[in-house]
C-alpha cells in the first residue's frame, strides 16, 4: 500500500487500495451484542455502533482508545467578499486561542480524554478568490491533502477532525452544490444577516459558472472551490481510511470534505458516522446525501470539530457497554 | 424545612416549601455565555444546559461534580397476569447483575465517573396486582418514597434515577393513563408480542376502571398503581428538588414517577432536564406533557437510567465549554 502521494493521480491511486472492515469482528461482535444482559436491541444506536467500532479495530470484544481531534485552520480569498459575520483575522486569533487552551474543542477534547492538535495551514498566504480563479493549485491541495494525511495518529482509537477558517462555510456551499447538484446551499454561518447570505448565495453562483467545465472530478472541485483545511480535513479521513481507524463526522464543513472521498466511491467513507447535525442549514441534507444519520441533534453550529468531539462519549459509551457487560449465562439471568 | 414525613400529607406539605434556582447565577451565567470565543448561540443546547446547571448550583461559572446514579428495584404484582416478555425472577437476577458489575448502566456510570448505587425494595414482597387493590398501603408507599428520599447524595453534582422491576411498563402505562389522560400509553416494555401487548392494554384498563373514584390524586395514582421502585424515583426527584440538585430524566417509567409531582406542581420539575427519548412507544408523548425536550434520541429502551446516564457526558461538556471557555477579551479574539 503506498502511503504517500505526489500529486492528486497518485493521491487517487493510494485510495482505490482501500479494504473493508474485519468481518469475522463485525460477526463476532453481532453475537457477543445477542448474548448481553438486556433484551434484544435495548441499546438502539449503541449496538450498531460497538459492532462498527468492532469491525474497524478488529476485534470482537474491541478496546477504547484515546480519541485524536484534530483541528486544521486556513484562510480564503473569498472572505474579502462580505461573506462572514466575523473578519478575516479571527482565524488566526483562533488558533492562538486553540492552542492556549481556551476555544470550546480544547474542553471537549479534555472532557472525553482525547489529544488534541492544531495545525495552522499557511495563514498568511489565503487561497484565491474562487470567483476568480482556482483557489488553490495542484501543489498546494496536495500539500494541503498532505498535511491532513500525516497529522493522523495511527495508534488513535477514533479521529475527530475540525476546522477553522473564516469564509469556510461559503466554500464548503460552492463544493456540495458542485458534488450534490441543486441550490440553497448557504447558510448563514457565523451569523450573517440577509444581506450576507445573499452575497454568500451570489459568490458560490459566480464560482460555480467560472469553473462549470472542471467539475466532474471530485478531486477538481476541491482544488478550485475548497480550501487549504478542507483538504486537510480530507487527507485526514482518507488517511483513516486507510489505516481502517474509526471517525465521527462534525458539521458542514467537515461534511463537505468527506463529500469528495464520498464522491470519488461512497464506500471511502464507510470508517465514519455522522457525530451530529449542525444548526448551519444545509448540514442535514449533506448528511443524507452522504447516507449518514447523525448521533446528535443540539443545535450546535460552531465547527472546531465540537459537534463531533461531544459524540465521543456517545461512542465510548457504545463500546463500555459492548466490551464490559456480562452475558446472560455469565449473570445467571433467564434469557427473553 | 422538613426533611422526612410520616405520611403522604406529610410528604406533600414538604414539596409545598421548594425553592427555584439561584437567580442571580442564572444571569451571571448568561452574561458569561455572551462572552465567550464563539459565535453567539453557536453551542445549540449546551448553552442552556450550562445556564440551567448554573442556576441550580447556585454559581455563575458552576463545577462539575460526580454524578450519582441510583437503581431502584421493585416487583409487581401485575407481572403475573403476562405482561413482560421476561418472568419476575429477572428482577433479583438483575439485581445480582447490577451489584456484580455487569448491566449496561454499571458500564455507563463508570465511563461518566458516577457513583453507582442499587436497592432492591422487597423483592419478596410484590406489589398487589392493581386489577384486584392498591398497588400499595400508604405505609407502604410512604417507605418507598422514604427509601428514595433517603438515597440521594447532596454532594454530587447531577442525579440520574432508573429502575428494574418486570411488570413496571404496565404500571408506568396505568400511571400515565390516569395523571395525563387518553388511551395508548402501553408499549412492548421488554418486547412483548402482540398478544401481551394486548393483555398489557387490558390490565390498564381495569385499573384505571377499579381505582376511577381516587386518581384525581396525584399520590394516590402513585400508591393505587404504581410499584415501590417507581415511588422511590419520585422519592428521590423531590429530595433532589428541596436540595437544588439537578436530575437528568431516564425514560417511560422513570418519566411516569416524575409525572406524580409534575401533576402536584409543574414546578417541581424545573431541577430536571430529559436525557433521551426512549424507543418505548409512549416515552415522547409523556415527555410533551412534562415540557421537557429529550438529549438524546438513540433507539434506547433499556430502563436502569442508562438513556439518563449516556447524557452525562453531554451535560459535563456543557458545564466544561461554559466555565472553561476563555472570553472575548480573555483570548484577544475580535468578536462578532
Amino acid at each position: 500500500m503506498t502511503l504517500s502521494f505526489a500529486n492528486l493521480a497518485e493521491f487517487r491511486a493510494v485510495l482505490a487500495g482501500a479494504k473493508g472492515p474485519d468481518q469475522a469482528a463485525v460477526e463476532g461482535a453481532r453475537a457477543r451484542n445477542g448474548q448481553l444482559t438486556k433484551p434484544p436491541g435495548a441499546l438502539g444506536r449503541l449496538e450498531e455502533l460497538a459492532i462498527w467500532y468492532a469491525g474497524w479495530q478488529g476485534k470482537a470484544r474491541p478496546e477504547w482508545k484515546a480519541p485524536q481531534v484534530i483541528i486544521f485552520a486556513g484562510n480564503h480569498g473569498v472572505a474579502a467578499r462580505g461573506v462572514s459575520a466575523f473578519p478575516a483575522e479571527v482565524t488566526v486569533q483562533m488558533v492562538a486561542n486553540f492552542r492556549h487552551g481556551g476555544a470550546a474543542i480544547n474542553q471537549l477534547s479534555r472532557c472525553f480524554g482525547a489529544e488534541m492538535q492544531v495545525h495552522a495551514l499557511e495563514l498568511d498566504r489565503p487561497t484565491a478568490d474562487f470567483t476568480q480563479a482556482a483557489a488553490m493549485s495542484e501543489d498546494e491541495v496536495v500539500a494541503a491533502l498532505g498535511a491532513g494525511w500525516q497529522a493522523v495518529n495511527p495508534a488513535a482509537g477514533v479521529l475527530v477532525l475540525g476546522e477553522m477558517g473564516i469564509g469556510n462555510t461559503t466554500a464548503a456551499a460552492a463544493m456540495a452544490q458542485a458534488l450534490v447538484g441543486g441550490g440553497g446551499w448557504a447558510g448563514r454561518g457565523t451569523g450573517v444577516d440577509d444581506a450576507g447570505l445573499s452575497r454568500k448565495e451570489q459568490v458560490v453562483a459566480e464560482g460555480l459558472a467560472l469553473h462549470a467545465a472542471a467539475l466532474a472530478d471530485p478531486l477538481e472541485v476541491l482544488r478550485r472551490l475548497g480550501g487549504r483545511e478542507i483538504a486537510a480535513m480530507t487527507g485526514a479521513l482518507a488517511r483513516a481510511r486507510m489505516l481502517g481507524l474509526p471517525v465521527l463526522l462534525d458539521g458542514f464543513i467537515a461534511c463537505a470534505a468527506a463529500a469528495v472521498l464520498h464522491a470519488v466511491a461512497p464506500s471511502l467513507l464507510d470508517h465514519a458516522v455522522a457525530g451530529h447535525a449542525s444548526a448551519e442549514g444545509a448540514h442535514r441534507r449533506l448528511l443524507a446525501h452522504l447516507g449518514k444519520e447523525p448521533l446528535l441533534d443540539l443545535g450546535l453550529r460552531l465547527g472546531e470539530g465540537s459537534g463531533a468531539a461531544l459524540a465521543l462519549g456517545i461512542l465510548q459509551a457504545a463500546v463500555a457497554c459492548h466490551s464490559g457487560m456480562s452475558t446472560f449465562a455469565e449473570a445467571g439471568v433467564a434469557g427473553g
